[in-house]
C-alpha cells in the first residue's frame, strides 16, 4: 500500500477525564478520534454506495472477513487489487478476523445467548474447534471452510484493509471459570500467531489485538497485561462486557488505564448513542456498530431532541425536515412525510435516506464530541 | 403553477420518416423528445432519490395516481404543496389517471390475460363499473374507493403533475366487438368529462387525451377523430395495442398520421429498445416504461453490445465497467465484479446502482436518436 505508515498522534487529553482527541494516519488517510466506524460487512454500507459513503465523511469503514471470504472470496478481492480497489473506496478500511461470526454460529451471539438463557445454538455449522483453528460449513454451499490464525490472517492480507485484527475466540457469556480462562489462554495463543503472521508481510497493515477476558476483572486485566507486551499497532475490546451498559461500563473503567497512551483501541461492536457518551470519557477512540444503519431502516432516525420513528403516523404531515439545522443531504432536501411515505410504501428509497442520515448523525456527533474535548468540557 | 406555460416546439421532421425531434415546454422546464419516461409510482424512483434522478438527466417522470390515492393520499400532497414538492423534483411530471390500475384490478394486465388465454382474474376488488365510474376496494384497508373522470382529475390537480391523463377504461384483450365499442365511446365521454373538468381550473397543466380502440383499426381510427377535435394538448397512445411487438407497430402505422403533427404524443407503457427503436420512426414523441428500472432489480443491464445479466459467473472476475465508455456514474466507478458481488449477496446498493446505470443509458439513447434525427439519419 502506498501513503502514510500507521501512527497515532494524541492531539488532546482532557483533564477531566480519560477523554482525549487524536488522528489515526494510515495508508488511506486520517481518522479523527474518537470516531464511529460504520459496518459495510458485504464491501458495502448497507443501501449506499461508497461514493455516497464518502461524501457523508465517513473516516473508517468496517467490513466482515467471514462474509467476504464466503462470498466473494477473498482471492477474487485480492486479484481486484484489494478490498479498497474492489469497492473503490479510497478512504480507511478494518476488517475483522471472521472469529465473531464462526463463534456466533456455534453459541449464537452473546445477545441471542441472554435470551435463550445460555441454552447453547443448535447450530451444526462448527465441525471441530481445536488448537489449530476452527472448521466450520460454509452457510453459502456447506463446503467444509477451516479458519485459523494464520488463514485469517492471510485473507486479510488479500483484502488488505488498513486496520486488520487476530483470529480469537468469543467465548460465550454463560461459560465456567475453568473454560473462560482455557479459551483466553488460547485466544492469546492465537493472536499472537496472527501477529507472527502480520509481521511477515505487514505491507502497511495495522493490527490491532483483542482483549478478552469476558466479565471477569482479573482475566481482562491478564489479557491487557498479555497482548500489551507484544507489538500490536492498537487494541481492539471484544467479548462479552456484561449483561448491562452499566457493567461494560464498570468493566472498561478498569481496563482503560492499563492500555498504553501512545496507542489507538477500539470498542468492537458499541454504538448506541449512550454508550457512545460514557465510553467516549473513558477514552476510548473508535466504535463500529450497525446499530445506526440498522436503525435507519427500521425507520428509527436519531435526532438531537431524541429518536424519530419515522412510521409514527404522528410524521404524516410533518413538512420539516427530520432534524431542523441537521446539514445532510436528507434534511436539506426531503421532508419527514416524504420519508413516512416511503417507508409506509415500502420503497427502497426510503431506506436509503434514512441511512444516509443516520451516518451523518454519528459523523456529527463525534465531531462535536472531539470539540466539547478539545474544548476541555468533557 | 409558475413557469412556462405548456407548448410544443417541432425542431426537426425527419424526410426519411415520421421521425422527429421536438422540446415540450412545461412549468418544470423542457422535455426534449423523443425522450424516455421513467416510472416512479410511488413518488420515487425504486431505490433513488429525486436528486440522483435529476442528476442522470431523466427529464420527465411518471408517477400513479392510484397509487398516490391510496397512500399518502392526494390530498396530503396537495398540503405538501403538490408532487413536485413533496418528493422534492424541479423537473416536469406527469400522472396517469387510475384507470389503467384500476382495470387491472378487474382484468389483470394485457399480459397477465394473454398468459392465462382470457381467464379472468379473480379479483373482487372492483364493486362496480357503470357510467359514473369504478367503485372499488383499496389494497390497502379494504376500504371503498370511488374512482370517477371527476375525481380522478380532481386528484390530478392535487397532485400537479406537469401532464395529466385524463380517466379511462382499460378493456381486456379478449373482448368480443361488442363490448369494446360500447368500452371506446364510454371511454371517449369519460375522457371528455375529463377534459371539462380539467378546464375548470388549468393551473398550468396539460392534458394529454388517451387514444383506445383496442386492437380494431377502425375504432383506433374513430378514437384518433373523436379526441383530436377535442382541445387536448396532446395524444397518449394506451390499451392494447396487440399480441406482438409487430401488430403494436402495423397498428402504430395507422393511427400515427391521424394525431396532430403541432401536439406531442405518448406512447403509454412501451419501453423496451426494440419498440422503441421502431416507434421513433413511427414519430412517437415519449415513453414511459418500468422496463429498463425493473430490468435493473433482476440483474439486467443494459449496454450497446447487448444485456448483460450481471449475476452471470462470467462477470464473478470481469475488473471492468459495465460498458466502456459509459459516462454513468456506476460505470465510472464500479466494476463488473464488484456489482455481481452486491448482486450475489443480495445487497440494496446493487439495485441501485444497477437502476442509475439502466436509466442513464436510457437516457443516452434517447439523446442519440435525437441527433441521429437531426442529421437526417433515421
Amino acid at each position: 500500500m502506498g501513503g502514510k505508515p500507521f501512527m497515532f498522534e494524541l492531539i488532546h487529553q482532557s483533564k477531566k477525564s480519560r477523554a482525549r482527541v487524536g488522528k489515526i494516519h494510515t495508508p488511506h488517510g486520517v481518522i479523527d478520534t474518537p470516531g464511529f466506524v460504520a459496518v459495510g460487512t458485504n464491501a458495502t454500507l448497507k443501501s449506499l454506495d461508497t461514493k455516497t459513503v464518502s461524501e457523508i465523511g465517513l473516516q473508517l469503514m468496517f467490513c466482515n472477513t467471514y462474509h467476504l471470504m464466503l462470498q466473494p472470496g477473498t482471492d477474487l478481492i485480492k486479484k481486484a487489487g484489494g478490498l479498497h480497489k474492489f469497492m473503490n473506496r479510497s478512504m480507511p478500511l478494518i476488517t475483522d478476523s471472521g472469529g465473531f461470526q464462526v463463534f456466533s454460529l456455534m453459541y449464537g451471539t452473546v445477545k441471542d445467548e441472554l435470551k435463550s438463557k445460555g441454552a447453547k445454538k443448535g447450530n451444526n455449522a462448527i465441525l471441530r474447534v481445536d488448537e489449530d483453528g476452527v472448521l466450520f460449513r460454509s452457510y453459502r454451499d456447506g463446503s467444509p471452510v477451516l479458519l485459523t490464525p494464520e488463514r485469517s490472517v492471510q485473507a486479510q492480507k488479500d483484502l488488505g484493509a488498513d486496520i486488520i485484527i487476530p483470529f480469537d475466540e468469543l467465548p460465550p457469556y454463560h461459560i465456567d471459570q475453568k473454560k473462560l480462562i482455557e479459551s483466553l489462554h488460547r485466544t492469546h495463543r492465537w493472536e499472537e500467531r496472527s501477529l507472527n503472521e502480520h509481521r511477515k508481510n505487514i505491507n502497511g497493515q495495522a493490527m490491532y489485538a483483542v482483549i478478552h477476558g469476558g466479565i471477569d476483572p482479573e482475566l481482562r486485566k491478564l489479557s491487557c497485561q498479555t497482548l500489551t507486551k507484544l507489538p500490536f499497532d492498537g487494541f481492539a475490546i471484544g467479548g462479552s462486557l456484561g449483561k448491562t451498559k452499566e457493567q461494560m461500563i464498570t468493566m472498561l473503567q478498569g481496563m482503560m488505564p492499563l492500555l498504553p497512551d501512545d496507542k489507538p483501541n477500539h470498542l468492537l461492536g458499541i454504538g448506541d448513542l449512550y454508550s457512545i457518551e460514557q465510553c467516549v470519557k473513558l477514552g476510548i477512540d473508535t466504535f463500529d456498530s450497525s446499530h445506526p444503519t440498522r436503525s435507519a431502516r427500521h425507520g428509527t432516525l436519531f435526532a438531537k431532541q431524541g429518536q424519530v420513528k419515522i412510521l409514527n403516523s404522528a410524521h404524516k404531515q410533518a413538512f420539516e425536515p427530520i432534524e431542523n439545522g441537521c446539514g445532510c443531504m436528507v434534511c436539506k432536501n426531503y421532508t419527514r412525510a416524504y420519508l413516512h411515505h416511503l417507508f409506509k410504501a415500502k420503497e427502497m428509497t426510503g431506506y436509503t435516506l434514512a441511512t444516509i442520515h443516520n451516518l451523518y448523525f454519528m459523523v456529527e456527533l463525534m465531531r462535536e464530541y472531539r470539540e466539547r474535548i478539545a474544548q476541555g468540557e468533557l
